[in-house]
């Protein structure tokens, strides 16, 4: 039946080259036989459904009055919840620890996570409240709390976060991961799920923000884009193995102010109250109530520069 | 009807714990009870179309021809500017002024905002096509006009900007902002509705740039990827309270270029046809034609650095 | 038939200027007759079926099984590269050698440019495998060969540009760029399609790295968020007009690290197994071996800064 | 810009002519301006709505359970209620007696009567229980009320007619006709709004039933396809003008049995109990009790048929 | 990798048998090679796309006004034109005329036919819109035209009917064969594309009515559910050949009406204003102004009947 | 928090009066549990699926050539039978033989129905090719095999009943049935999933057609719309229960032909080779070569009749 019109693409070449390119990594990672994976889209229905369960008026469906708000927001979390205990169900296999586990046992263990989850939710819904208003009063462009709503990129990067370390402190990282990822696609905030953030905490514009997986924040703390709470990785390069989940991210006490682009690096303390100021390369502790700024710029005349 | 394949969330309790932590933010947020809230997912619509009516053959319909076009542009416009009145309407009942309007005057003010934006539009084409063009000659790597439209960020960047721009000044500060940030996570540019800007600005790369609310940008203005040009704000962290709206970004004249990431910080003034180097930190004003570079970066052994 | 309720848009003047707008720009950009644009939906879609062609139990149809594996990814290919050709064919339209080419002459062009590609797959898959075990070995926090699949902005970043670039080199500039831009919206991450990456490469975080199109990269170079490797372009500023395409961006050597926010400008060389340091400013070539570090920050109090 | 590959359509003249046709039906049709229409896929969804509350496990969400349940019948009910109200509210418009009422008028009636609708939902709900069972008794093929309640096009029909049914008796007949013929369309089942029908009543296949607007059934009545109950209307085809609304269908009296492609005409009763045979054409009342069946056919030799 | 929770669907087998299966029939069906077909759903949207062009307010986008009413027809006739001229050059293929057209020569055959059909839509809308007045003078149910527009299933069989007839004289069968279908499924109703039927023809509930390919239909003319206008076919069954396309279905002169079941078969002709009752069977021409009628049913007891 | 503009729907009152309505039911009919419930989605899904791998170039993908076309066809078989595995599981609780089984039980036996369902596939193909042959000779207005594939409704019945007859032989008579109903809704032809129909059928127009549960049909018979084989169900009605499943329709045996609206009632035979005349009605055998036809009908002049 082949024709003119039609040349073949010799997809059988293809086909069989890329199996045998599948093959060889399949050797080392399914000892255990196939996993289902966590679905990206999944997650997405999720976390949009638990942020319409938060916050129905602003997130959920339109013309929600006092006599239906209830029935919405049982009825998604309810749907919410159930996926989500599918998705825990799947990431659970990814755990070492679970490998040889039945698949009733996990999906057990899938709906006792998600429950729990649930109960938490009221206790994360209040962190986010206090994230807003510290929006609100340390944005001097800010006009009202439904512009933070619908238009802070420091905000949805905080809903996602504060959902995802729940699940992450709940024994679900990779479930954590995804909405991490979620989130740092949308934001360019790139916060780890293990990041302990309290609350009243503000990023704005965000674009660049990276805080790490060990890193431990205070109350209403405030930074700005591009800062990075990063781990000191010099050492490891030379050794050439890594060790993983050790703590190697800074502390960042109580009312700490931290602006755009500065750089924190290593297992330090930043004082309660202290300001860092932008560009700032920091890679040891300071005490509370310091300020820390960068040196002056020579400005000169040059012939060269980036783009 | 429960069993054990689907044992219980305990959903009355969250539901009850979610309108309790409602409760307490509605007092103090719904004194004159519900209002619509302009809809995201509409704003891109909407954006969408007016880029469609604005280029047609690049953003629009495939195929049109010169017989058809014009039969587009108007059915698409009048499309719409209809969903954009409706929009107005719902942002129009967030500003102060508006408390306590009538539903009818909103509707009318509305639709006489979007007939004006809708007049507007020739004149931000024009501004676009200068944009443009601008890319093509400051880009080495550019081809041609269309790769220009299609695949540059900082013309998405500044499509959105000159649109919510217009709509800032016609008094719906809320769907400005609402458009900045569609632009803000698809391209990582953050540029202030309240930002005014010159004809021919080109923005390369664009992650991590951050335009100001009362920055004020000259012609044939060039930036490069995470520049900055912000607010000196640590005066304000020691007095408690953040007044809005004042001058406090700055003025950039026409012909200048700004490398990747550069600071600029605080109502300065950076002189027509400067230079401003990649890095630079500045806080203070320069005269026209000055060229401003980092200081030498040493080089040195090192053990330590940030991941 | 208008009435108080509608009252007119004036759409007719709207349309009309819009028309003399365009028009104006016509003159310069249509002199050879209409031309099918590419559609970014289009490259969309098959940058997702090459990656389920590719990855098919990560990125593909779940649950796919020894049995019908190879069905899938043989049907996934075969309608994925169809597409490509007709995307191919509508953007070798923009080629100046092909301006005055056949309509069939060009489609008979764009299957075999779609059909070599294809069967470069293998290749790619290969360079990929690399990247995805360098994130594992260079990531602390990364925890299996799932999450670096699901998770990793850097992973998605690479993906998409081996398949830029094998689309580049086979003479389809405008398709790769578009790819480019997909993956950097997503991202945050530049890579320009014509950059040359060794394999094994591994991006952390990602947001704000820039890699200028005649950069060289060798084999495992691992570099973090906010790198730029660009060109020093200062010179052709004055000269007022910029030359395309020559070779003005860093070589990096094999084992070289560059750490976050470092910025490399200009034809220079990055020896072998140069560790360069955060946020460093590097515009001369350093030998081998070399390791780079910002000279360190004074530590001052201070009344303002950046936001 | 026009050129060989797309030569004119000449749409200008048709635009035209199609507006001239517009014009002379508009001046018999719009005295009173534009009207919005209720929306045939706004129905569809309201339908969907109602089925989905009155019977959630089975034509609701999967997997609702005891505890969910009312959640989800609750927000199910009033989202779909708003949604009802809304359509009524255009409906409205084209009753003769609303032709001058304003717009906050329509919009309070709209809701009373979408309230009211709201309350019939459960007995509604306990006369299509009654009808399924009618099937589950009245079909020797049915296995269990579960396929009864997702393969019979017959309860599929009385669903539809038992809420438009209450529609049109609370004055939104052109809201009830919609529904009809969403129904007659799926089903090929035509019943008119209007149409009185008691308790377990049951279609057997049911393509090709007419059941007029003034009919009356009572309960426990049976019909199979083809069955019309309609009007005889010969008389007024010579006077030229239809008497709109009179009663001019049969009552059809409790238990009653009517076969496939029976025709019964005019304002006849078919007393309780009788069982009307295939095919039967019948003009006149029978007894309680009767039982009709049609003459005997000749089996003859014949050489032409019908196709 | 096959396992116990996965085993084998054998599709090899399968494949090789339906792949076997199909090369039989392939062998005489594709002596010209393939053949793209037209799309079911193509032929869908392009209705939709006449409808909207045709009826703006009823079938089109809501709020229509004066001032966009033409914007919207223009664009709505092009594109849907443009999708017709595709689907028409793909349907040209399957006629025997065309076996060795060139590619070339079918396009442009097709734009000139899709060209042609689109000059005579004003005259079909003429033709609806006394249909449309027929319903509301027939039916003594009709409240006003938007009713008739909305909720007729014989309104909207003779859009597509009348739609399908132009295509089918313009030369492209298949594709009014699909439209017909289309009205089919959705109404019941079968009249074949080749039917020519006058001004003001009323089809009342219609489900059944099936009227052939050679038919002729006057004016005025008023038919009811179940009503055949078929052929006698019986002399070619003992023949063996079928003899395709000669005249042989019945011809009706204007204001007859048929009642729901009448049968009229072969080349008859119904004499101008005669009364066809319902459940008639006619194989043989009446004179004008006749009125005929079932002969008696005998009403008897009976102890068995059809469901 | 309610306010004038959102009074109050009773919600809770209607949500209460539907549980205690639901509940009243479910005390008969949930006695086991919660089931799940095959989705018509689903099953529309799976029958999309089945057509493609039957047909690939008319119902599957376009351009499908020599060498794609099996890739395509095993992937949509195994994606396919992968889909009815989990229908024919949920569907199989509904048998009351099943009622205590595992549900491991049910997923392995319902994969050896679909696994087996899947082998039937190539002799399924094959009477539907005859089928279509036989539509191709038995209709003067057939132009060629693609139409009857794209256009005839009665091969688009007959390709449903013949899957869904495989599955009732195969034991899973819920999904059948619900194979059944979607072509009834879309053809007006009721085929009960238990008749056995032989090769080379044909239906022509087909609106109302019902052929019921235990009817057999012999090779190359040809039926027309409106034709019923159905069952004598008099007796039953004073007897008050119905006996399921025994045989109650007609048999008819090889090269029979049944004319429009013609009526078979009763387990009677129509021998080989007859010829039943439209409307006939009939429920006694006839021997093989009869040839019966309805009596005359009488015309008279009438001044009532039927709409």
């Amino acid at each position: 039946m082949s024709n003119a019109a039609y040349p073949d693409w010799g997809l059988e070449q293809i086909v069989s080259d890329l199996r045998a390119s599948r093959e060889e990594l399949h050797r080392t990672r399914h000892p255990l036989g196939i996993r289902e994976l966590p679905s990206r889209d999944g997650v997405i229905n999720i976390v949009a459904g638990l942020r319409a369960a938060l916050f129905p008026t602003h997130y959920g469906a339109p013309d929600l009055t006092d006599e239906s708000v209830d029935y919405y927001v049982g009825h998604t979390l309810e749907s919410t919840l159930r996926l989500l205990a599918e998705q825990i169900r799947r990431a659970l296999r990814f755990l070492p620890e679970n490998a040889g586990a039945g698949d009733e046992v996990l999906r057990k263990r899938a709906f006792e996570i998600a429950r729990e989850f649930g109960h938490q939710l009221p206790g994360i819904r209040a962190l986010l409240v206090s994230d807003i208003q510290a929006a609100f009063t340390g944005d001097p462009a800010a006009q009202h709390i439904t512009e933070i709503l619908l238009c802070y990129p420091g905000v949805w990067a905080m809903t996602h976060h504060r959902l995802a370390h729940a699940l992450h402190r709940l024994g679900v990282p990779l479930l954590a991961r995804f909405i991490n990822e979620i989130a740092h696609s949308a934001t360019g905030i790139d916060i780890h799920p293990g990041a302990q953030i309290g609350s009243s905490f503000f990023i704005d514009h965000g674009t660049g923000v990276v805080i790490g997986e060990t890193a431990i924040i205070g109350e209403r703390v405030r930074v700005y884009q591009a800062v990075t709470l990063g781990a000191k990785s010099f050492a490891a390069d030379f050794d050439g193995t890594l060790v993983k989940g050790n703590a190697r991210h800074p502390i960042v006490e109580d009312d700490v102010v931290i602006y755009a682009g500065a750089t924190i690096l290593g297992r330090v303390t930043i004082g309660r109250g202290s300001v860092i100021g932008g560009n700032v390369w920091l890679t040891h502790s300071v005490p509370p109530g310091s300020s820390v700024r960068q040196g002056k710029i020579r400005e000169i005349a040059s012939d060269s520069d980036a783009s």
